[in-house]
């Protein structure tokens, strides 16, 4: 039998679990016409949105393919096309669950909190699915074809393309769909809340919809399309660093990460059906029973794998500091977030002298956090290399952590994607007017939300930073290769990459300052959005007469219309920069000033995101907790303070930290896919 | 005769040009009696604090001295207590000056603009005589003392513990006086301008001395020891440096630096003195003549002594690259936050729609400017070192851009405390009530100081981020000494500094992520600071019944307490940070990581700091311009929200910024004194 054909199965299980899963959710009720009513609005809307986008994202992508083609052969131009398309269906199957999950979780809530969240749940764990299935099945497909194997080992670089595919897919939908969210959003905050006094979600609200679709097409397809590239990049990196290793574990050094894919989707299914009602516990029991299941099933398999294929316990301790460090980065975001920790009561206590405070505090502590995860991610490197013994097989150890780590992707996907659905859920509560019992059970769902979005934040960050390592040092190995330089020991490169070079100086700073011009780009593309919307509303506030007293309903698909049109107008820019900074490196100062440029984009990119990510969170949840009656409660000098930072925090932790995730994997992987080309010139 | 004579007689000739600068501003009037209290006002509380600053600095500089005399040696800890007193006595001198020029050019504005802007100039060439002339001088008194010389070339090294007091006095001074400064700033503006609507430097408002003293202690005072440090580092430094490359140019190689300091003096002679009355013209040209005439002189003496000394045109245009890349970095800088450009009017046109969009357009542009300013630093560092043909003697001719750079300090350091001076002297008029008259006379020099700060801003992150480059090469260079490597190539030391290597990389991101905790302690001891302001001047309007009607007087000393206490006492967490991260790296990971973390250190305090002073720099700017009658002028919303904004980037630019950049400078100076103490261990 050939071996490509464990993860081939593992990956098409997946398969029939969507199909079920699916059918499952239909089965439930959707409640009253109004609420079916309102589901039906952003369900259009999202489809509307996702349908354009595709067109966009395919007036770019075919060219590129036709570019990659010329240049460099069938086989990267059709992986990058395959990544490209699988990333999309991946999020278009997601979002399909999404959107029929919310109005039922609304629904069920009427009954029982408990059912609801399995439905929130279970709803997300469709775009958990059908990310894992569709990466193992892109790639075995390109094994299968590309004709990989023992015999023709080199073939593995050409899966590079595949990758490429997933990151500047996840580019579009990401940068497009957070912007999108972050306009609706400010746009409703700015003028229903702060302007008029309307509280979050109320029909009358014109960018409501607007709002909720966001919360679709952003916060659930940005996000997917996010884990789908990493892994994906993930990936067919260690596969790529595992060619250096074939006299230490044979073929297994290749395969190892796919079977650990194919066959770790058992401990995803056990972790996705262990969260259920489990007697009288809350939702945040279950979903932690859901989370330690996948958990001690991935250990076991890992131990089980690590001996069997690898003959090797040491490739099991990288795995499980992988899949360990998960839960420090956990209490980092936790402690900085939680809305019963230090930070954000202080910087409620703060807002009590006004914004300015308020804003200083909540970034401080943003700015603090990103050291404390820079320390684990360290951490994770710095074990991983050395449980190896250091030297080039310490690169293997930390690839090894790092596919440990992104194993718990299926899982935590899932709760992600919980978090837009547990969202819409309440916010169809609030527009159908359902009376205040479904709504307590809805708060119930929202505030295990809060914590489990703690988790995910932790994990997408950590791992997207050393995904990037393990990319770089992808890129290094392939660079090796074409260079047929022999490499022994990681010291064979020194030379090279001397960080006493000028030149590797000026390359570390130039890499470290994109993050900053892509964010500052991407911020004021969504303020420019925003202030749209911003208009729209007030204009329909003033023009709609009887919109205020409920007489005359807004023109939600006039907001709708323009979060569409601009997220894909200023989506275009903040890519580029992804794009051809690295092009612009390659070219002019060379391969290896490269390397050093990738590594500070990506240390620059991973410390702004978790400022961004944790400022933004702390902001949201001190506003929430001066809502829960503290410093003068709603309608305070603090509350009003409150709001302000939470817009301010809004887009950077919605679109520019999420964003910034793909930028530092994109310009890598798109480095390593044009590395002979840079040859060529150099 | 000696060839150190030249370089003491030019430190020694400022000790006459400051004294006829004192006198020639004491001859001055100092105007009404009220001007004259006010004015007495803001001088004993600068010199109160000044003093207890002095007090709190010897607690930890004299202990610090005595441990470095046991572990060390005598001469880095006689030379370390050198460097902080003459970094104090230099900054004592320069901020009397500036509380006696202050009333002054109040007064000078009541009959001629021009006559005003020359007090405040001169008063600020004070500062930048002290800290040109005790450099050398101090540097001088060791050499000799010391017994550096050809014979004993590797006494240099010794000379290190100069600049390691300089950095640790200027860390204080910057600090104190930055939390200073800003707490009653915000104090000020936070109830008397937004609660309670008053006008800036309204007699009435208690923080309004506060703020007056902080001008000085903060701007002035800070900035000079911040200069005094870059400037001492960055000489000692070069020395080392110079070191080795006694083959290439003999024992000029360690003098030049010294030789191109005490001839440069010449040069800001000129330039100080050409900034006078020219005929009608306005104070800018004044400046701009005064700026010109320093540079052109500087050009001559860097060519002349290049070809005499060093017999080698390269290094005249490495000096060349230095002085000119300032005007660069000017042009960024007034780009980003000149009044009349784009970000800053596209920030006050997102204020029309609230607070966050101007926060966030305000946070782009800063984000955005800090890459600019980044690819200009990586310009200057390929050009010094592609100049010199690379190589080794390519870090010499990095170090040369630095030195070209540096030797406007004494200019610079002119026109940056001319700022605060005329800062003082606008709120004198205010709180006197003088004419309308004399308040236009100072606005002209006020708009002038906007477009000087820029200038100085510029100069002073590009010189902060070099010197902390040549101070890394010399940390190297002492390195491969102590280890006993003999160096032909800096690839030598590739095998010591591999990019590839993951403990390099960790040290580069921890590195990088040491002025996010720094920066994060810094806002939040300047957040509770202020607070503690808001709440005396708060207490002060409710408790003090005629206070708003102007009939009784407010609790001025009350305030400047407040102030002074809280930063004396908040200061020291930060401090430690930029102290105890070295060492931690120096004894755990290494000596050799340490120069990876200083590198990831300097890239990210670099970045952040020009992040932050750009940011500030513009909402600063943005709010005047709509004070000046743009998007509905004072009271609009606009102008609401970009008060708020301002206040939000206050001590992002006078607190954070500039200490971001001696953090950058202390951490790695102090690596290279504790480097035999490091070496012991590992």
């Amino acid at each position: 039998m050939n071996p490509i054909l464990i993860p081939l199965i593992g990956g098409s299980v997946g398969v029939p679990i969507i199909a079920c899963l699916f059918w499952w959710i239909k089965r439930e009720s959707a409640g009253t016409t109004r609420m079916k009513e309102i589901a039906s609005y952003i369900k259009e809307g999202a489809h509307a949105y996702l349908k354009r986008e595709v067109v966009t994202i395919s007036y770019v992508i075919i060219p590129f393919a036709i570019g990659l083609f010329f240049i460099l052969g069938w086989e990267i131009a059709f992986g990058f096309f395959l990544g490209a398309l699988f990333s999309i269906i991946a999020i278009i199957t997601g979002m399909s669950g999404a959107v029929i999950a919310n109005v039922r979780t609304t629904n069920a809530a009427l009954t029982s909190p408990g059912r609801a969240l399995i439905l929130a749940f279970r709803g997300g764990s469709i775009m958990g699915f059908s990310v894992v299935s569709l990466i193992l099945l892109g790639i075995c497909s390109l094994y299968i074809l590309f004709g990989v194997g023992p015999s023709n080992p080199e073939a593995v670089h050409t899966l590079v393309g595949f990758g490429l595919g997933a990151s500047l897919s996840a580019m579009f939908a990401q940068i497009g769909g957070g912007i999108y969210t972050k306009a609706a959003d400010i746009g409703a905050d700015l003028v229903g809340k702060t302007e008029v006094g309307m509280v979050e979600d109320d029909p009358r609200n014109p960018a409501v919809i607007a709002d909720l679709v966001g919360d679709n097409v952003g916060d659930c397809a940005g996000r997917g399309s996010d884990l789908f590239e990493s892994s994906a990049d993930n990936l067919v990196c260690i596969m790529i660093i595992g060619l250096t290793f074939l006299d230490n574990y044979g073929w297994n050094a290749v395969m190892f990460p796919l079977y650990i894919r194919g066959i770790g989707k058992i401990a995803t299914i056990i972790g996705v059906f262990s969260v259920r009602k489990w007697g009288k516990r809350g939702p945040l029991t279950s979903l932690n029973i859901g989370l330690l299941s996948a958990l001690f099933s991935n250990l076991i398999l890992f131990y089980v794998l690590s001996l069997w294929l690898m003959k090797d316990i040491r490739i099991f301790y990288c795995l499980s500091v992988g899949i360990l460090s998960l839960f420090v980065g956990t209490l980092i975001v936790q402690y900085y977030t939680g809305i019963d920790r230090s930070p954000v009561k202080k910087i409620a206590k703060g807002s009590q002298t006004g914004t300015p405070i308020g804003i200083l505090t909540g970034f401080s502590f943003g700015l603090e956090s990103a050291m404390f995860s820079m320390l684990l991610i360290g951490g994770v490197i710095i074990l991983g290399y050395q449980i190896m013994d250091g030297g080039l097989l310490g690169i293997f150890g930390l690839a090894m952590a790092t596919l440990g780590m992104t194993e718990m992707k299926g899982m935590m996907q899932s709760i992600d994607t919980y978090g837009p659905i547990s969202d819409n859920a309440a916010g169809i509560a609030e527009m159908s007017g359902l009376s205040k019992e479904a709504r307590k059970s809805l708060d119930t769902l929202d505030a295990a939300g809060n914590v489990t979005k703690a988790i995910t934040k932790g994990y997408g960050l950590t791992k997207s930073v050393l995904s990037s390592i393990v990319i770089l040092f992808a890129y290094i190995f392939v660079l090796i290769k074409y260079l047929g330089i022999t490499m022994n020991d990681i010291s064979d490169i020194a030379l090279y990459l001397n960080l006493a070079n000028p030149h590797i100086i000026v390359s570390l700073l130039i890499g470290a300052s994109i993050p900053f011009l892509f964010s500052a780009l991407l911020l004021r593309a969504t303020s420019r959005a925003a202030s749209k919307m911003v208009d729209e509303v007030r204009r329909q506030f003033k023009e709609i007469s009887g919109l205020l007293r409920g007489d005359e309903k807004p023109d939600y698909s006039r907001c709708i219309d323009i979060s569409t049109k601009n997220s894909l107008k200023e989506m275009i820019f903040p890519i580029l920069v992804g794009l051809v900074a690295p092009v612009i490196i390659g070219f002019t100062l060379g391969v290896w000033p490269l390397a050093a440029f990738q590594i500070g984009l990506t240390i620059m990119g991973a410390l702004l995101a978790v400022f961004m990510f944790n400022s933004g969170g702390a902001w949201d949840n001190s506003k929430k907790y001066i809502e829960d009656g503290h410093y003068g409660g709603k309608g305070s000098t603090a509350h009003k303070a409150a709001v302000v930072t939470d817009t301010v925090g809004d887009p950077m932790k919605d679109t520019v930290g999420p964003s910034l995730h793909i930028l530092i994997k994109l310009s890598n992987i798109f480095s390593i896919t044009l590395l002979p080309v840079f040859l060529l010139v150099n």
